[in-house]
């Protein structure tokens, strides 16, 4: 159902410096820049290796571009870190479904729009063991986003 | 210099509960478990997918066996959920000294044992935007592990 680690998302206060951060520590470069209106961020993807599903995977750093969104009231509450990981499927709506029927609270309905065109929805983190889950169907995986 | 994620590390209060999560919920099956007295924890290791660099991302399950640990420390302040990310490096030690160079905290003088014969060291969240970071040089990346 799953078959790679997608990403894991950072919270960061300033994009540009958590971006030089990476670079300038690790060697790190972006792959992707853009601003998710939906999710209230602005966000930048860091691709750190491929995957033998065909796919990579990502750091994703992830600035509040409003006070009430998700990623502004994590910094409030935890400080910058890490804010989820997400596993990578070819189908995101039946993954969700599964994992819905398998107890789990699945965050959205539908799927909303991701990264790089991407189509994502997330799991409730009370049910993973803490851990707020992403899952991820990447444009390339097959059915076009939602956009 | 990192050629992958390596692993995700995951603190839970009880370890066989949450492999049965990751099993039930996801599929993901343990390719190794032990215990690390040094870190004082016992964990276990789910392989995701294999990686371009010729390793692989795993999700590191933690639970620890004393109270004094970095892990149970954790779990007090913060409950369950993410607890550090892990970058692969075919050095270990060189990697480590070469982020110290860049102003970075290493918070081992030499590597330590890490996940199945693998050689580790961490960095101070401090100096990475509240991230604990490690880096794994695995057994099968080149040099042999401390044991």
């Amino acid at each position: 159902m799953f078959t790679r680690i997608d990403h894991i998302g950072i919270a960061c206060r300033n994009l540009d410096e958590a971006i030089r951060f990476y670079r300038e520590t690790y060697g790190f470069e972006v792959t992707h820049e853009e601003v998710n209106e939906e999710q209230g961020v602005r966000e930048a993807m860091l691709r750190i290796n491929g995957t033998d599903d065909g796919g990579a995977s990502y750091l994703q750093l992830l600035e509040p571009i409003r006070d009430d969104s998700p990623v502004a009231k994590f910094l409030e509450r935890h400080g910058e870190g890490v804010h989820h990981i997400a596993f990578g499927t070819a189908d995101v709506a039946e993954a969700a479904a599964t994992v819905r029927e398998r107890g789990v609270r699945v965050l959205y309905e539908t799927p909303r729009n991701g990264s790089m065109g991407s189509l994502i929805t997330f799991l409730h983190p009370k049910d993973c063991g803490g851990v707020l889950t992403e899952l991820v169907q990447a444009r390339t995986d097959g059915a076009p986003s939602a956009e």
